[in-house]
């Protein structure tokens, strides 16, 4: 971390700042020049407050040298995290090192026959999850917000038809408790940085689906991880889900080259959500392809028996045919790349 | 909203998407082109999912013509709501209209000495409310995240020195009770859609000072205000705080259109937090001017009695003397705009 | 194109602009209903400007229907348009359909050792066109602006030693003469919006490679190809290189989906310059790969002897031999999309 | 400057590097610390391109501490450039420190009834400048390109009328000598990073509205603004016109922010164009206050007699009638200011 000074500081007032930098436990070089002055600070800054050294009156500036973020960085764990779920017939579904996953199904549970028959289809075309819609996140109060416990029950019974383990976003910590049998819990991308909320799965025990908020720096994405590794959880899954710009064409931005940087920072799995990057079931194919080809561990992809009559979300998503024809492209571009599905 | 069809769609399955939309209770205007046929759709659309529309095989694309939020709009309330705040000896401190109100106080409650003193001092300057945030939603895991209730507690020890209703952030809705005589409840940006926390606080019974989310349009922000509304409170403050964009120079992007715009759509207060639009002190003055200017009902500023002893956000506070001077500013601009302050 | 009136408009105002339509060769459907009127304007409307209409007093919005491009346009041209070079030895070097291409070369031509030796080692390694720049756009007056029309001739000297074509960026119209043996002219980020260039370059009677500007959406990017066709040159090639996004991690954010976007949209060849938009070296193997997946006709590569002592962009340059390992990555992933390279 | 090294690199290695950079006339504090080893560069470093340093295998990083800019900054000349532009019978017209200045006209000039009759009006109502746009720049190329030579000519012919000193703009190097009359160039927000243009600006020998690019950063106008003032020609004014973001209820996003920082970075004049910012005529009151307010020296404001039959831009348009009312808000805050109009 390195600390640029105003011009003109009196020694005594840069004395007292280094000081207080010591008692933190760290250590401080001074290097003056004819028009800047600096102290590096030597130690491990990835807890300090950037911010507050910053406030100091004689501090113009502050730059981060190393990453803010341990649990999750790659440097302190050079192999690559594992996430383990049991699956059926106790066979584990893995997800990353040389494991790749397909999460798939609709956007929201509607009815016991919707959900087992979409299971059913994912399944048979290789997908080895199933996600699912209990409690939606909805712009507008008037649209339609799930079927909440009674969806989470759908999910299970689909569960017991198909053996896949099922996936659901947590909108609301009371929740938590209805999740016991979800297999893995999804963060929404509104919720990335609900801190509240990563807290308290740091405790659940369960592997977390992390989605990137759709505008928040990949700094920022491993810094929400980081709070639910703190808290104890390991079993965290990363998820480019597509961020904000000005391109109006595609409902979102995917960030491709979010998945080899997150690769290269962090051993977690990244996964990447094409359905919700593009927003139109034509990119789901290219798109796939291109995140198996970046690196990805796994994809989220959204299917609907019948799009036109879906309660949320039915124009991004496939039919259960084009799907079946979009993981024999994923499968044919993961098998090139090595890797297991 | 406007329909636009696929080529050569055959007239049977228009008719049959003509007969959904009548079953909603709206009617179709059918009008087809050489090149491209359409279908108007006329009623009240705002409770319409734009995307079940789009989700039809054989619609290209729907686009709205009317606004989809009803509760905050101003065509159907013109007048300005005044959200009206108990104050100390009887006097109310009122917010929209003609009045104009400054919210001051620390980013964090330290300590009892630390938000009794600032409370004085922001009160003598001229603030009409005190903020102080006890619950802190903070980027690393490691950062100091607030006093918790003991903070509020502290609060409300300043609200009865000083007489100056308060206002402090939730993040968990399991926290609603220890909010029961905060005066205020804010919703900070990271919370704009957390979607079960609009809907608890449409019954809470309290003034929402909402926040724009950073990468949240205007519209998205009425719909989250929507979300309060539609659950029975009519009591919310609009807050405008920078949104993220390419510029790194000020910490985000202060978007000095919204406050007009925001006026224009909706009859909800529109306020300013120019600190965290700008994280940069020296900037607060020019920003909080320009938005009397531009139409806004109030400011929202953070002073700490000691910038670089600061627990959080020290880097963009004022100091009490600088708030003070900073006030002069603001009431001068205030009273040229014609408002109370 | 669909006009939306403003409330309570009088009918002989409504009467006027349907006149003032048809009198542009359109015809028009109205269409009133309880809260909104509607015209839907019918025939060729991409050459009406859409804000004249919305200038007018009783029309509240204008939407566009059909896209505001014809030449480049896949609706009315459904193969794929190959740009074709004459190359070394009577053999063509193709771009766009089944021929992938590859450009490679320095940021800078530095002197004649130092391209004429990148040449030979991006022809061994597979590149089938040579880049090289003699007029740099630099943000700063004193950075290396390049080696002007001395560059240009060092181009033409790797040219006559390898058979390799050369492609070089114009940054000013007069100096089109000094490109007349430049085999492909590059149109950089910073003028794809120079109109006046563009309309200069429809009537070159070479290809142009026309470079996404790093704000510009994918429409806009389309509009520039469109007045380069519309001069009657339709030998264009699209080059995605990084859109400027909140994110700092990048140069710049890949947007991965503007190729298959562009792919859809238009016939044109699509490119991807992964140097710029990561400015990483290490993320250039899995954007490659991923630019190819997602349909990408061909890639432009940094490649410098010596990075560390390049003139300008060597932070992103590969050496030859890393070059060397990247082309292998591409030609297998080329191959395996069933393309020639 | 602040190079962060890589770690574990041989000394000899760092030698080479701190010889590279005395040789460049600067020097070098060294400071090794257990995790990361810095070379703080110090010395004239506005000169030295990031890049380069980034590029060499030993280094992680490179940061600037101090501007990359000169002849701009304002910590080089502390007190505010004044631009004078000879006027009517011996006047000159001033922008910047104390003199408020108002430019106003039509997007394109359409005829000399137009343009002289708009230039009368807004002369009447307090306009000190007059613009018109004789070269358009159209993102489609069949939209009005305008009048070119002749739409200049027209421009000198209500110049001739009122007195009004003229702003245009320039699109081509090869025109500069069309705009020998013309009192002041505005280089347009998609030329800022045209560097050809801006050096051929820098010696023109007139004053330079220079508007910032849609996508660019603050640091980035000011550099263009060193390229025009590098070449000699220190009359350059700035002008803030909205950049591009998420948000779409607006045509840009008005940076109101940029204006105070303008004026701390450099002693230039700062205007504001609120009609190209908002894309909509009723935010120009508003916009025109809040930026007087934040401590802009000027604004640039469209104005049409006839803002539907405008053959550009028409939607933004003022009426005469509503530009007279919007110099009386104008005038009254600038005069709050202390500024004289």
């Amino acid at each position: 971390m390195i600390v640029i000074l105003k011009q003109n500081t009196e020694n005594a007032r840069i004395e007292m700042l280094i000081n207080k930098i010591e008692k933190m436990g760290l250590s401080c070089h001074y290097s003056a020049g004819a028009h800047t002055t600096i102290l590096g600070i030597i130690g491990d800054t990835s807890t300090v407050d950037i911010n507050l050294l910053r406030a100091n009156e004689i501090v113009e500036d502050v730059k981060r040298v190393s990453e803010p973020y341990k649990a999750v960085n790659r440097k302190f764990q050079p192999e690559d995290t594992i996430v383990r779920i049991p699956g059926s017939e106790g066979k584990e579904v893995c997800i990353g090192g040389d494991f790749f996953c397909v999460i798939a199904g609709p956007c929201s549970v509607e009815s016991e026959e919707q959900i087992v028959s979409i299971a059913k289809d994912v399944k048979k075309s290789g997908a080895t999850l199933l996600r699912g819609g209990a409690f939606k996140p909805r712009t507008s109060p008037y649209a339609f917000q799930g079927l909440h416990s009674q969806g989470l029950e759908l999910l299970l019974t689909a569960k017991q038809e198909t053996g896949l383990p099922i996936v659901s976003e947590i909108m609301d910590l009371s929740h938590l408790d209805l999740f016991r049998d979800v297999d893995v819990i999804q963060v929404g991308a509104r919720n990335m940085q609900n801190f509240s909320m990563l807290k308290a799965l740091g405790h659940c025990g369960k592997p977390v689906l992390l989605k990137r908020g759709l505008a928040n720096t990949i700094e920022e994405f491993l810094m929400s991880a980081e709070y639910i590794m703190a808290g104890g959880n390991s079993q965290v899954i990363l998820c480019e889900r597509g961020i904000r710009t000005f391109e109006t064409f595609t409902r979102n931005t995917l960030d491709i080259s979010a998945v080899p940087v997150l690769n290269h920072l962090s051993h977690l799995p990244v996964m990447v959500d094409p359905s919700h990057a593009a927003g139109l079931p034509w990119l789901i194919n290219p798109l796939s392809k291109a995140s198996v080809a970046a690196g990805a561990d796994g994809l989220m992809i959204e299917v609907h028996n019948n799009p036109s009559a879906a309660l949320s979300d039915g124009a991004q998503s496939l039919t259960p045919a084009q799907f079946n024809s979009t993981m024999d492209v994923i499968k044919s571009q993961v098998l090139f790349e090595g890797k297991q599905i």
